[in-house]
């Protein structure tokens, strides 16, 4: 395609040779000279220099000598760019002859129905429907339009998803909550976990991602939030609008995670804690108590990223400092005597 | 349901109105005036005056002025209390006729063997197995009476499981352990994982939790216990009764873990460790080395919860420890050299 | 099996009785008379006194009073030990009736297809393929020979896999990498992700592994790595030849890690960091930066593993040293305000 037809299409202003071809979109590392890449972040121009890359997608004023489309937010438009040159294989519509659909189901228009599908009693699915082979809805689930459903995703019974929600592969959406009650010789009896979860439009699971029914009420992933591969959210938990919750994260039981809060990879969040909004912590972070809106922590427990990131620092110098500190004791007990001395003197 | 009529069938004491209506059970934030909540933790009894709830659920000798049932265990008399207003969906009996079972297998009476169900030679399960969509029963594993697995549970070949219990969605009991030798050049040579798994009595795997199987011998989950969703259990190792292994954590191969040992989310075991009777582990700590019985740790690698919450205390201090201890250093030398001048003079 | 015919078909040298009769094999301290065993660490030299083993197979000119087997390599021996005894079930033949293998798919000789498995369109397997219970092919994936895929586990769509690659259950080969653009008013564009997943031969995937698809170009496994359980691989990552990640390990998006490289459980790596070969990093270490070949790093932010160690003997004193510190102040005060004195008279 001719950058100029991709800065039509994209809705770019075009510098430099709009005849340039350009067939496919790549990295700012990986790029070669017939494909285009883009640059978001400010801290990484130098690496504009060194690229192969064709074209290149960037900020109004940013300088380059090279073919460029100009975007207020070149991710954004790297994201649609790469669209122009892939189409993931179009789902095959209709229904497999191997899925089985409860008779009290309702399933909405224009579906791809794949392969060993089961769709329990009284499920109800939008229209746009898209489940791969072997996407489990357990009886009465209830689901909007334009459902994705990689291979086994399950949707448990009673659950209820919005719009246009993804779930990748085996993506689970109300599995049992982890409750158990004491009896008084110390086993554990199951509590029957009555809840469900929901998650409204445009969430997006990623492949193993559990989201616990409730025990009563239910769990919550609002609008927009996206989780990644073997993400954890406990039982009664809430988490807030257009939230990232990246791979391997685990919240326990009854969290409140607001807006906009990125947990990086491997994040824990201890049970019946509060995050503010926009909070970030960093990976690994393990929070043990409640944090305000806008907070940036890491840490086990979690402390501001910036003292986390002094104390860690200042931990390399650490065995130093304990000689440091026999020898000043030492200097000090030299002086004391010295002192002593010269009073008895 | 009318208040005196659960105080009945739950076998409590009652106090108060018990024509009071209850309509379900809640948490005791969330409960209405039409639903019931519980008291278990003390610590919490500052909630019980702001509850909205219509009833609650508290110990001997609570002071409230709400309708109220009394009961030595209020958490285990909430968990069946919920039972009183909910119910799961019923498994439909029988055997779906997209099931496929092998002729060399065994199934007990009383069975609900879902759609795309396989079971293959030789195996056996007990009566009144509950098989979701999709659970795999490999050749000639064994299970006993009262099994329930969610959709996409796989039970391994060989493996051994007691009666009544539950796998939720796509628990792997006996997969491959993580075993390789090192051949000269450095390339690793697959160990053949000849042992197996086994799950005692009325243990629970969540979601996508593994008990791998051993190389050799066998790997165990000892009666009552239950563990959490994406939790692993590496091969050879043994877990024993009525432990709580939260969501994600994970034990290296032949661990050793005792009875009632409760592994708090994220937490990881070194392999060949052993962790003495009732340990408690809080989340997301690293244990190195084998743990006394009742000990309480946290931190990685694992301390004394204790030290452990004292140190992150002083840590919060430690920049403005560097400085004094800085600023010490300069005071010492001062005072040196004032010494020295006067010792000259 | 009589010991000298082991040694016979293990190539090792024998020592003492070969007419013990072994029947299986074990771990040194669960070894009955009846089994054999092997030591390869010398660190647990002093077990081989105590282990109950009918024989045991050890280095060349290790001092032993029982029936051995010598080996340059005893844990490799010991693998080839364990296959004497024992062969896991075999796979059925041909393909199951409930398989659905599109018509454009194409797979070679001599494969066993278990039921529900699907094969999608232009799919491509070569010969010895072993498909369990519910894999799932994706359309346009092309896999070499001797594949073995446990069941439930999925190769997405255009993904490529090598010769005598191993899936345990539920491994993801391709999944969606987690992408999103903010648009202006903060909520998440999904960024397509076009590129594939590559296995080369030789790797293997523990139990529900993701392999995240890349955004663009690819996310590669390089030849003979072995993966674990619940282990996640972002987008764009690459690793290198025979290295080893242990079960939930997480690697960020386009991280690199060379050649035999081992990572401990719970080990996280951010995004689009450099780890050299050989590298060893201790379990559950959050690796923020790149790190030179060979080193051996632990904790969070990870440092060289001596100093993490180093550092944790003396957090056990750090409540310690806080009060030494503080004394130590009073001390050098008091010292001060002596010499004050002194001047003054």
């Amino acid at each position: 395609m001719k950058l100029k037809e991709m800065a039509r299409r994209l809705d770019c202003e075009l510098q430099g040779d709009g005849e340039t071809e350009i067939s496919g979109a790549a990295g700012i590392e990986e790029a070669t000279e017939s494909e285009i890449t883009f640059l978001s972040n400010p801290k990484y121009a130098p690496r504009l220099k060194d690229t192969r890359a064709g074209a290149v997608i960037v900020a109004p004023g940013t300088q380059t000598a090279r073919p460029a489309l100009f975007s207020k937010n070149p991710y954004y438009t790297f994201a649609k760019a790469i669209e122009l040159f892939y189409e993931p294989p179009k789902p095959i519509p209709g229904i497999h002859p191997t899925a089985a659909i409860a008779e009290t189901a309702v399933v909405g228009e224009d579906h791809s129905i794949g392969a060993n599908v089961v769709i329990g009693e009284g499920a109800r699915l939008g229209k746009g429907a898209t489940l791969y082979t072997g996407t489990v809805i357990y009886p009465h689930a209830c689901i909007g339009d334009d459902f994705l459903a990689h291979s086994h995703a399950v949707v448990r019974e009673y659950c209820r998803i919005g719009d246009r929600v993804i779930l990748q592969n085996g993506a689970v959406v109300g599995a049992d909550g982890f409750g158990f009650a004491p009896r008084q010789d110390g086993s554990l009896y199951k509590i029957v976990q009555s809840g469900i979860a929901v998650l409204e439009d445009d969430v997006e699971l990623g492949a193993y991602a559990c989201v616990d029914r409730a025990t009563v009420g239910e769990t919550r992933i609002a609008r927009g939030t996206k989780i990644d591969n073997l993400v954890q959210v406990g039982h009664g938990s809430r988490v807030g609008e257009d939230a990232l919750l990246a791979a391997q994260v685990g919240l326990a039981g009854s969290s409140r995670v607001g807006n906009r809060v990125m947990l990086a990879g491997q994040v824990g969040v201890a049970g019946h804690l509060t995050l503010g909004d926009r909070v970030i912590a960093t990976a690994q972070t393990g929070i043990a108590r409640s944090v305000e809106a806008g907070s940036r922590i890491s840490g086990t427990p979690e402390m501001e990223s910036a003292l986390w990131r002094k104390n860690y620092i200042l931990m390399q110098k650490f065995p130093e400092m304990v000689r440091t500190l026999r020898k000043l004791e030492r200097r000090v007990e030299e002086l004391e005597r010295l002192l002593e001395e010269k009073k008895g003197s």
